[in-house]
């Protein structure tokens, strides 16, 4: 089979992309939300690149600069997305060219594959850190309800039948004991997020000397004493979402957990339970 | 609306279920697999009732030799599984009751509902267990594999095409890394498995002085440093089966794991890319 | 339980939800898109209610050009959507009942239960057609590409195992074939899809002598004598979504075809396979 | 990569497969629920053989008495099923053999790609016939329900708030509407299922004049006027199983159907809501 369009001696298409194929390729759309995590991750890229001597202090002044500006324009509303950049990686890094020369510079030693990995991390770690403080308010919420009416019995059921009669406090806290078991799973899921691809480079590392401990530790990849942590293949960096998918099965779970505790009190306020009452 | 089957003045069915009913709600044709299991909890939980003064020295030694019998037909193919008696505590219990007069006290302090419970846990505490060996064997064979061909090299994809140069160990050393993520998880799994839900009842607890720190003990739900860990809340413990969805959710990861290693081999060994010959 | 919040002595809250409320419950941020579909039913609808008697000619009129008006402004980028106004449906009525009076009485007999049943079908039904057309757009050009190569022959693998030669078209016929069925099942989709649930109300039905008929022949719900198809029983109508877990059955199916040729594609633009080149 | 264990100069294993193997690959242990129509399809397949003259009448008669004893055995539960030979297949296969040496020409045209696909497929189109008889069933049984309390109201609920009462009857018929859909949906998947593989070989067709029409109609397969439904691409016939995908989403659908009916009678059967009384 050979392809209809146009093509150099050396194989490559002599034209850009179909539109359709613009527009089912990229991503920008809805990766558009890592920016602030691609810009923090491209800072911290930028200051180990100058502590290993490739890049001046002026490029790097430039780059942070560059990218502290591009980070304003884009939490006000200012900054253009544009498809045809593909990724929210190439939109700022192309924007950051267009203010100083020095962002072209800004790629070295890192790959988009890494760079998305990176990202994809970090935005996790922030939904995880936020999950959890909301957990740890609705825990607070039904053992504050509990001791409201601590004397307060109601029935518990097998089969949605009468069985023996419970108190209201303990039946809340089935729930607090759940989302205890929930904010573990998700400290287990942030413990495997938080390691940084950073220096994988598109698959199979870097030949420059880039200091991979340094740019974990700006950027918060430690462990509980502080100790950078990065991880220890490249291809399986770039490659493996597994992360992820760990953050779904237990978002589902909580899930489940709230929608259990969504029935009973919509349950409890039919009128045939009538146990809220106003 | 009425029903028009024949029901007693108390309002009960005064026949047994239709044999469709029998047949949909029964579970032994699958859950006789945690006989082992059941029979374990049991003859904990007598043990416990002896010590705290339930049942006499000679009711607990012929519940242990009941028990051990039925384990042993069991074990042999000899043991009658009856789909009438739904499941395999009623299965075993019934067992044991005609055996001795003694099983009939074994469900003191105790319901099927914590009961199933407890046999789930331990039978997947078990699974765990030997999953975790099983991967820690295939990391060591791909360890081995990547040591005996220490300098050969293979490209590295993107995309399926050749990128950069990788070795071959490299590449098995990424496995590596993804199946001991997969331990990891399976290591978080057991700990929100290994905790006794004995105690419980069948949702409000027992009103008997029952020790449910020894029976934990009894069965290995210890933490790691030996001390007894049971449920906090009743309602929860025999309610919520989050455990097994962690599990699911470990297995389907490990599962994408063992799939694109697998798609590896089968493209290695296709005539085209002829990376494993004989 | 009592709330805390301040209520009227019949029961309501006397202040409007949280904010955190609110943005729970919205969901305009996404059934906007159901816009078109809104406001064509909305037309459809007044028009039987003029025509039963219920809609002078003139509210008739000015409704239609203020829904007219509306779909200007939506196409344009023009119109202010509010998360306060929950949903597409209240914010459309809102809008047009600020531009005219006449606006209010759109609500009679009809609920937003049977007005989102409604625009979730048309907008279905639309997305069905136009995968039908993409569909066939690709079989025809796999047929092409297969006649292009009428005499080409490649390996048939089993296992990835070369296993008999085969023409290069069979092997894309083979493709055809599959997004045939899929064609098939998104039209029975389709046919299930294709039924009007107006005149259902919340749940009930109405009292009203609706013309339920004539909005359906109005919305193009008809079957191919051109006869409408209504939904036959109000509360089936208003609380089962099962066309829309259908089509998604449907479009995963599809996928797995769409993903399968692609992983075709794939290994054939291999160095190894080399089957695409260029 | 070479393999450590003994080959011949053809470069094929010298042994047989690891036990683990083994035990890892066999289906028998599961497929063995195709037998029946595996030997159906068997005959249809050597009655096919003898009508183009690739079998004797002595040979074909001896390959039909000796599947009816097999099938007789299998019935009684004297068949010893065993996993070294794999799957249903062989087994029934290797059994025949046996009994007589004509067996041996029975996988004359026929591959167990094609094979398994059509069992796959007769075993699903009876399930499917089961399955709407059932629900045939269930529906006259609400019908029934629904007539015998004509005139009962109840209330009829949104968010389990009391909104307007409804005859009890019209609640029961919103199910026979969604049955009547997952019949409809039944027999779509019937439709797509009732298609005759037999012929496709391995994935190449055959060279021999096998008369496809004549064995799909033996089998059934055939249209509402009779004709027969033959596979028109081979690799398609052996490699999709889209069927099977399809008849578990309409189940799944159907699965949520029964779940509501469910959860509507235990909520009506609860002291709350007292609607159920004996």
């Amino acid at each position: 089979m050979n392809s209809s369009r146009p093509i150099s001696r050396s194989g490559r298409f002599l034209t850009g992309p179909a539109p359709e194929m613009t527009k089912f390729s990229e991503s920008v759309s809805f990766d558009y939300r890592l920016w602030k995590h691609d810009i923090l991750g491209s800072i911290a890229h930028a200051k180990m690149l100058r502590k290993i001597g490739l890049l001046t202090q002026n490029e790097l002044d430039e780059i942070v600069s560059g990218l502290t500006k591009i980070a304003q324009r884009i939490q006000s509303g200012d900054f253009q997305w544009d498809i045809n950049l593909e990724d929210v990686h190439m939109n700022i890094e192309s924007a950051l060219v267009n203010l100083t020369p020095a962002g072209a510079k800004l790629h070295t030693g890192r790959s988009r594959n890494d760079q998305v990995a990176l990202d994809t991390r970090m935005w996790l770690r922030e939904q995880l850190v936020e999950i959890d403080q909301l957990l740890a308010n609705l825990q607070q919420a039904l053992l504050d309800l509990g001791k409201r009416h601590i004397h307060v019995l109601i029935p518990g059921y097998t089969h949605l039948q009468r069985a023996q009669p419970v108190y209201l406090a303990h039946h809340l806290i089935a729930y607090v004991e759940m989302f205890h078991r929930d904010r573990e799973r998700m400290a287990c899921c942030f413990n495997r997020t938080n390691i940084c691809p950073l220096g994988s480079g598109a698959l199979a590392g870097s030949t420059l000397p880039l200091d991979r401990k340094y740019v974990a530790t700006q950027l918060g990849f430690v462990d509980q004493r502080g100790r950078p942590r990065i991880a220890s293949n490249s291809m399986d960096a770039v490659s493996d979402r597994d992360f992820a998918m760990e953050f779904c099965a237990a978002a589902a779970i909580l899930g489940i957990h709230l929608s259990r505790l969504s029935e009973d009190l919509i349950l409890w306020s039919s009128n045939e339970f009538g146990f809220i009452t106003n």
